[in-house]
């Protein structure tokens, strides 16, 4: 899944430089385009608060086509006015320049501070640097990968190949995340970003519904501190470069199969590297009514501070988990439902199961930890993915200054 | 508000004892005791998941008359199944031993940790010794009150003499709660608990709908977590003693005046004692499409952790403010809206308005912070009391084990 040679697909040249934007020294605008016009599918943030690159961008990919992405970090460019639009816009042209297209070929990204106008000498100083570092190499994949972190401590990117019939195609993908995640990503939210990219040809219209249906298993299945941002986008571009065209309700399996997995390795490393984190912390509720009913209940769990907390202290103290589940505003009922914590089961029924408290702490120090729930009404299930709640969480966000 | 000798209305005895279920050697056993059958009317968590002395409470409460509380904190007494109602019937048995009367005559609470049995041979001796140290005093009430404190640092008493017509009334309250904190007390949320008494004669049905309206505005206004409890119980007991009936729209309107003001007394004062606070947040939202849609709004902010640690580092980050806003899931327009931090504009329809850092970032280091957004859709209103999120609220829900 993490095969870095396989992150720059056919079609597709990437570069990111640092201009600083941001105080630390990574990269902070990136580049990616694609040498003809790439079939395009993007989600974007539901909050009602959104970007100007969010608003640009939603327009651009609106025609199913783009040629490629571009972007910088330290700045969100969000809840800045007019002056926000045409600093996205400006972005556009100096990109469209770049690869001789227009600027409607182009969608803008930003992700940082919000309420701060950008520095567009930096910002443009940036694109004309990147346009002279353009490749098609997981090197220059991942310089435009570092392009779009904040607070992660580690890069997101999953890809595969797959066979389709006689070839083979590859499907890649990056995104970033640490913070000001709990995505909604709509048809029309973390700032978290993810751009995928494939040398598959993929119709735009099939391309968009993949998408959604990936994202709503993958990024709309994490939370950190279910902040849905001002600028989430998931991105796929699909550059058809190699020649194999993705039709048949066979290969549309497999592509979509597989763009699931990606996007879930995706969303698994963003919980992983949440801020302040120590450990993943799985939420699995089955047999719930409905999968609507599971997923509320799933992410109830996963934003109290309270479970959050006791999985930062390897307390299995479960009483939380099961109140947490209580208040989801759904169907529950704890006389009929089964909790286990790291496959020990501690409630069952109404009754509290005894077990080793101390053996189950020492479980809970794992890296990933499972909270499986079982409701008894019905076959609706979810598994939504979050982090415990540390000091550290607190340290990165009360001094994260403006 | 906080006059303490106004903290035993006539008609009532208070006791509180230390029995050891609590670690922290503070009282953890009270009983409280109406010379008559006082009106009654309590609200309860509308959590699905709910501790065994709330489904006995609500049953008892049904008359509309009891003869007192009796309560223990350190253990919650949910999650504990058909053995957590026994235990809870055998206190209301106990109590009515002592005050001659009839089980279903007494309410039981329980707070603390979720999933334990009841150590009942403390909670029985505790009540023994509670019944030889019943008195009607200030001290008797805070005996009492202590009884029910967990996390708390702080007791949270408020208590008012009313004049109604050329005679006197008093209406006192105690209460409790710094963690899973976030009621929503209804006809059927945190450990919440608050218990109100007065000598006014109220009828039980006048006294129900003034304590749902007074805990809208108070007790459901507040939150630290936003974690529902499986024990929240709001509970006010008018014994008559002082002769004077409130049954006249005058009457009847200055003491629902009083309870409001007493209730929101209470729930300020519970925000801040919240865990590891080191302020109180209040966060007015006005010009709301509706009252619900600026209650939903304040909720957002007041629950999103980004905002609550912003807070904590006295980091005037209003961009969190908003987006939180922004996913509140109502009506809500960032080109429309107004946000003053500690009266000081800082973003204003779209744009931000530029301000001193400095002296905002100054001026959020006071005990008591305010937020306003205007939203200018509407004439809807709220106000909701939370704190900030500090590296203490972690150590105390991290290391609070089971």
């Amino acid at each position: 899944m993490s095969d870095l040679h396989l992150l720059s697909p056919i079609g597709f040249r990437a570069a990111g430089v640092y201009t600083g934007i941001k105080r630390r020294h990574t990269n902070d605008v990136g580049l990616l385009i694609c040498d003809s016009p790439a079939s395009a599918a993007a989600l974007f943030t539901t909050n009602k608060v959104f970007a100007a690159p969010v608003k640009i961008g939603r327009q651009h990919v609106a025609s199913g086509k783009l040629r490629g992405v571009v972007l910088n970090s330290g700045n969100a460019n969000a809840c800045t006015g007019k002056q926000g639009e045409k600093d996205a816009l400006r972005m556009c042209d100096l990109a469209a320049k770049v690869a001789n297209a227009g600027r409607t070929d182009f969608l803008p990204s930003s992700t940082g501070i919000i309420g701060h106008h950008l520095p567009m000498e930096k910002v443009e100083h940036g694109i004309l640097e990147a346009s002279k570092n353009l490749g098609n190499s997981a090197e220059h994949a991942l310089a435009f990968n570092d392009a779009i972190l904040t607070t992660d401590t580690k890069r997101k990117v999953a890809a595969v190949q797959l066979k389709v019939g006689k070839n083979r195609i590859v499907l890649a993908g990056i995104s970033k995340g640490a913070g000001m995640i709990g995505p909604r990503l709509g048809p029309p939210q973390a700032t978290m970003l993810a751009y995928l990219t494939t040398d598959a040809q993929v119709a735009p219209t099939l391309l968009k519904k993949l998408m959604q249906q990936a994202a709503d298993l993958s990024f709309n299945s994490v939370t950190i501190d279910d902040h849905a941002s001002t600028n989430d986008t998931a991105l796929i571009l699909a550059s058809g470069a190699s020649g194999v065209r993705i039709t048949s309700p066979r290969d549309t399996k497999l592509f979509a199969d597989a763009l699931v997995d990606v996007c879930e390795s995706l969303a698994y490393q963003i919980a992983a590297d949440g801020e302040g984190a120590t450990k993943v912390i799985c939420i699995k509720v089955d047999k719930a009514k409905s999968d609507a009913d599971a997923k509320a209940i799933a992410r109830a769990i996963a934003n109290s501070p309270l479970v959050k907390c006791a999985m930062n202290g390897n307390d299995p103290n479960w009483g939380r988990i099961v109140s947490a589940a209580g208040m989801a505003g759904v169907a529950f009922n704890p006389d009929k439902c089964a909790l286990k914590l790291s496959a020990t089961p501690v409630f069952r029924k109404g009754t509290p199961v005894a077990f080793n408290p101390k053996l189950v702490s020492e479980s809970l120090k794992s890296p990933e930890v499972w909270v499986h729930l079982t409701c008894n009404l019905g076959s609706g299930a979810a598994t939504i993915w979050t982090c415990d709640l540390s000091k550290e969480y607190v340290t990165i966000n009360a001094d994260y200054h403006t």
